[in-house]
């Protein structure tokens, strides 16, 4: 098989396991759910129905479309072959942004993605509710069958940052975060995934988090890129592991990002 | 002509001019936009093309379908007969959420309402690139044909609470928010007026918000009494006039609202 027909079968069974959460996410968005709380004391975290319902529906698609490979999902942890047999590992996120799902705003995303050894070679966001899928394979980017290309901010003067909630920051990290934020154009909070979304777009032109899982990020990253835009840790690392994340539209901008960040709080 | 009649004629209007800024809008949202500056030094205040021809493209069809009704307009001030004719005055936010709209997010609306005397008869929050229109006369409310209804919430325990951005608090009003979020299951950030047609949709509870302009809140106003919802300044004044707002799916956690508020922070 050349390498043009594994990412080939890789996206077709993606698309149709992200078609099959998308009927149920569809379908459940903004009707009474059962929300659980999956948290210990003190913690809010909502698992909803829909959640879980969403992931199952992937993972038949995947386990009949590339048997394969093994699948990692939020919910419902590791199945199938380990990745060490070289094929590579689904992540899956069912719903990023279960808080935005909950509260009936359209700006959640299932993410699904295919990890091999150090790399995301495949990653989409589904949002069914708006009929948008963006996907990219680290080269290029599309939202259906538009290109996606980050702008060419490079300076953080002129950049509009993003991060989902105040809430995800520790006090270092908030400290790090609040400076930047006092550097650039203009910060929003909201967001999940849409806000990496919207980075490869162009619309915005950074997005600095933390507290991330793999799944919350690894399948935004091959999207990101192919856009070209950078992501890593805020210091330099592998985004696709999670962790305090920063995704910038230019190498430049996600430089002076990382600067303020490192002199400012850790 | 009888109360039903003019509702109605009001109506019509008010449909006819949110579905020619729908047009404007939808052609210019994620395009590139001039971006103009009208704060001053420090301020940063977007305004785009878009909002301001959206502007004009509502106030072209109020000025044809209601001569003798005056308008009031973010972007354009005030034109047509003065209020006191009786007849009343149209109320319009042409983009309420620019920096949704230059960040590519959905959830930013057009708010159209009109006000007599100290009562908003008709408002609506038309959402065009999702094709949602949400309005409401006070005594009901709906989006499209389906009925609003604000949920039965009525203890902060279990309230999941919104505000547009930390950012738009001062710092008194800011204490108060934060000793309110630290009493209710969840807080948000994001939302504009999307927060509050999901109030009145039944997915989250409590909007409190600060400094908000009369065009940013008045037409929402009928469509959250018409749900169910009880929406006024922190103190209890009407909300139309704009300022400090709660809102909140019942008068019971709306008076929880207000306790805390007050004791926390004025």
């Amino acid at each position: 098989m050349t390498d043009a027909d594994d990412l080939e079968r890789i996206r077709r069974a993606g698309h149709l396991a992200l078609d099959a959460a998308g009927q149920v996410l569809r379908r459940a968005f903004r009707t009474d759910l059962r929300i659980d709380d999956k948290g210990g004391p003190g913690a809010y975290d909502p698992v909803t129905e829909a959640d879980r319902a969403a992931e199952q529906a992937i993972r038949a698609v995947l386990r009949r479309e590339t048997p394969d490979i093994g699948i990692f999902g939020e919910e419902q942890g590791h199945e199938g072959p380990a990745e060490g047999a070289g094929t590579g590992l689904w992540i899956v996120d069912p719903i990023d942004g279960t808080r935005s799902f909950m509260s009936g705003f359209p700006t959640w995303g299932t993410l699904l993605g295919l990890r091999r050894g150090a790399a995301m070679v495949w990653g989409a966001m589904d949002q069914p509710v708006l009929g948008e899928r963006f996907e990219g394979d680290g080269r290029t980017s599309r939202l259906g069958n538009r290109p996606l290309r980050a702008r060419p901010c490079s300076k953080l003067d002129d950049a509009v940052l993003y991060a989902t909630t105040p809430d995800m920051f520790d006090e270092p990290s908030w400290r790090a975060f609040d400076t930047l934020a006092g550097r650039v154009r203009l910060r929003r909070f909201g967001g999940d995934c849409y806000a990496y979304a919207m980075l490869a777009f162009g619309c915005i032109d950074l997005v600095v988090e933390a507290g991330l899982s793999p799944y919350d990020i690894a399948p935004l990253v091959p999207i990101l890129e192919g856009a070209g835009a950078t992501v890593t840790t805020w210091t330099g690392g592998p985004a696709h592991e999670g962790g305090r994340i920063v995704a910038a539209a230019t190498a430049e901008l996600h430089a002076a990002a990382c600067e303020v960040l490192a002199s400012a709080g850790t």
